[in-house]
């Protein structure tokens, strides 16, 4: 219920927001229901599950579509309002716009083919067999362009699938940044790989699962990770859920790469910890809500990459990851920094990737959905194109589908348009660290002094707090004072780059 | 769908079934959300998870009272259906006419209120302070009547609660048990108390709980539990839950008491394998849920008390007992048997109690809930009318409400009327294990050789695979040929503890 709620407001707009609560009430069940099913849900419980998800997923549908919630909306179209009201309105009528033009048949359509491509997606990785994957993947772009043509058939597909994850900054933007980042990190990666500088990699040797556990714990609760509202798990692909009382993180770990999972672990912390950030008092409306997924990454990213691949961090935190693993005993912050921020010739793996290569992962991912979506790639030619790519963008070829085009859980949960959101965030997140700094100082000041909370305030006050009260572009010009601009990320990774690469 | 469904099938009965799924749905994400609310939520999740519970029911109940579910059923009146169908649709009907009569607002009401008793319940438990939990209490007695008093006005409150848990044996039949029970083990309890017997106890010592858990995980599979369709966790009052493809265990351990925590995991080994024995295919309506909670109480006993209360049980399991604690090596089968079967004469915790002294616990409560409900006793006065009755019954005064009326979880979810079918569901138990004797023969040697399939597939067979298709009473006479009797269970426990006790 909007605080903002006063005598005088309408009477459709409470009766809008009592009936949108019981929506995101369905729609955090559904969250719950996927949490599980990737954390906790035995192998053949996916039956029932997928149609568990698919019922909650009509059920929303239904809800949001209902016939009264286009006539609040009509009501509401010119009540006198206050600002926040407004965005409310905004915001509903917008998912409620969307929705109406899709039948809920196909709602439930793609829910129950996700909720099959899953388990699908994980067998096809584990025996690198695309074939495993193609058919149910191939079902769900069908309905996936299906659903577009109902949302919009003047536009392109993928145009209208990515409104889904980023609906304010639109895709033009997103092949803007991304041209852009593709015209300034080829010729920087190409120096790197060009350049003599060795970086140290001191974390050799194994480090054992159980033990990375508990320093994922530790680095969790040195940033203020609040376990009275969160917890951490496994899953084979880390995520984040929940909301502003319960949100929770996911991490796995590998037995040769504890940077890798600490890392990991920070990502999803920035985004728990958006969700944490967003007012308990606005739980279930607009306002309660995270702004999309360009916000959202900006978030997880200004955690993992200007915190935790700093060499501050490391002089924070490697003495506890010393005493988790003494044979770190002579590994200085010096040699840690250097080795979180390796740019590796030859890894193919998205979420290991460094800060300039990883966009190349998003480019070709981005291109190839576009094409299975628009209708100009068939998707048994996946592997071949895949490989391909990367051949072309980052000089390597992928031996196994494992490590190349399967190594993504997205597309089995038909998210298609996701992808650029990535890149849009890294690019946010730069952006919002600078404003960060001009605020509060020197940030690495902060870091050094395992101040953590500084940043986490500072971030709830100027992005969290906000909810969805903000457009994407106007949040940003809130939080930063300036328009969306992929100028400070560019500055930020030439800086970082050029000084650990001597370019 | 129903299997059962043909070219005649009324339209009628195929939309009651589409429908009937989408209900069935939505409970059993209720139930994931209340698995994991006891096993894994953060504890600051509450308010968010109540009013997720809370949409929950009353979409649930609001599906379930469309005006076009009362429609589709007067059609079903005198259509012609196969007897499966006519089942399908008399359990629909009985659901659909309670919920018809109980308002949307209370029912989220009643799910939000117990959502918010739940917590409350553990910090009155755990700081041993009544006063605690006692307001939500009597907020959720009072909206129970309230929801009593909506479905059937001219019956007692307790009449019309004790249905939603054992519908179609009555209250009568309930306290007629319980008498029958109060009567045959009063003076056998006496009679225990007077021997001269001492039972064996070798259990003595600390248990590492994670060596127990192992342990637990041991049982589960000597028992035949199917961990691709289920898991085991801990939570701090063990229940299970699920539906056929996902059928989950928890159980809880204690240092001092690693038999206790076996008897707990195997009885919710009993109920979980019942779930799991419901036909697959019937998913989603009700031929493929369990019949109520005397059947699935049955169930559970079955597995705890004939099987892992039995002689042979620790003849066949000891040694996986001492492979875990070798501080056991000494110890001999008929030693394990005594200690699982020995009737304290201070315990004052149900699920801790011997198969004699248990069914007092339940008349206690059943008494003072009774009480609670026709509004003859003030919540207030709780802990004194239950530690007197304690006394009365069991010769024993709690000395901390803690153990005494806090120490069940039932009431926090707003369970009044649940108790007496744990009494209704150990009779069972004993009719239906003389029955699966009387076909296959000797069950002990079944146990010796670890053929517990035989037992669980009879089980399924006879019991499980029914679903709802018969009423209680149908149900007991088709798997056991004869009328539900407290015979076999007079009998069975006579037996047992005159040859342990020498009486």
């Amino acid at each position: 219920m909007s605080s903002q709620a006063t005598e005088e407001t309408p009477d459709a707009y409470e009766a809008l927001l009592d009936h949108y609560e019981q929506i995101s009430n369905v729609n955090a069940a559904g969250s719950i229901l996927q949490w599980d099913q990737e954390v906790m849900m035995p192998e053949g419980g996916t039956p029932a599950r997928s149609q568990q998800k698919s019922a909650l997923s009509s059920l929303s549908h239904d809800l949001l579509t209902e016939e009264k919630v286009g006539e609040w909306l009509d009501e509401l179209d010119d009540a006198d309002l206050t600002d926040e009201q407004e965005a409310v309105v905004r915001e509903i009528r917008r998912e409620y716009e969307r929705a109406d033009r899709v039948p809920s048949d196909l709602v439930a359509e793609i829910s129950e083919t996700t909720s099959e491509a899953l388990p699908k997606w994980k067998e096809a990785k584990a025996e690198d067999d695309f074939s495993i994957f193609a058919p149910v993947l191939e079902n769900l772009i069908e309905l996936k362009k299906e659903y577009a043509e109902h949302i919009d058939p003047d536009k392109p597909a993928y145009e209208v699938l990515f409104a889904d994850y980023e609906p304010y900054l639109d895709l033009d933007t997103a092949e803007r940044v991304l041209e852009r980042l593709r015209e300034e990190l080829v010729p920087l990666i190409e120096d790197v790989r060009a350049s003599d500088v060795e970086l140290a990699d001191p974390f050799e040797g194994d480090f054992d699962v159980d033990t990375q556990e508990d320093l994922a714990r530790d680095v969790l609760d040195t940033l203020g990770y609040d376990f009275e509202h969160g917890r951490v798990d496994t899953a084979p692909h880390p995520f984040s859920t929940g909301n502003q009382f319960d949100a929770r993180v996911t991490t796995r770990f590998s037995e040769d790469d504890p940077v890798g999972a600490l890392m990991s672990t920070i990502h999803e912390f920035g985004h728990a910890r958006y969700t944490l950030g967003l007012p308990r008092e606005q739980y279930g409306n607009p306002l309660g809500e995270s702004r999309d997924l360009t916000v959202h990454e900006s978030q997880s990213r200004l955690w993992e990459n200007h915190v935790g691949r700093s060499r501050v961090f490391w002089e924070k935190f490697l003495p506890a990851m010393k005493e988790r693993f003494p044979q770190l005993e002579d590994v200085t912050p010096e040699e840690a920094y250097e080795a979180a921020n390796e740019v590796y010739e030859d890894n193919l793996i998205r979420v290991e990737a460094d800060e300039l290569t990883y966009h190349m992962h998003i480019i070709v991912r981005f291109e190839i959905e576009r094409e299975l979506i628009e209708g100009d790639l068939d998707v048994e030619d996946v592997p071949q194109r895949w490989n391909d790519k990367y051949e072309e963008y980052l000089g390597i070829r992928p031996d196994t589908d494992a490590e190349g085009c399967l190594q993504d859980i997205h597309w089995s949960h038909g998210s298609f348009g996701y992808f650029p959101t990535y890149s849009l965030g890294s690019v946010l997140a730069a952006q919002i660290y600078d404003a960060l700094e001009a605020d509060v100082g020197d940030v690495d000041e902060k870091v050094r002094n395992g101040n953590f909370d500084v940043i986490a305030d500072w971030l709830e006050e100027h992005v969290h707090q906000h909810g969805a009260r903000y457009t994407t572009p106007e949040l940003v010009e809130e939080a930063t004072g300036e328009a969306y601009n992929a100028d400070h990320f560019v500055d930020y990774v030439t800086e970082k780059y050029t000084d650990l690469y001597d370019l």
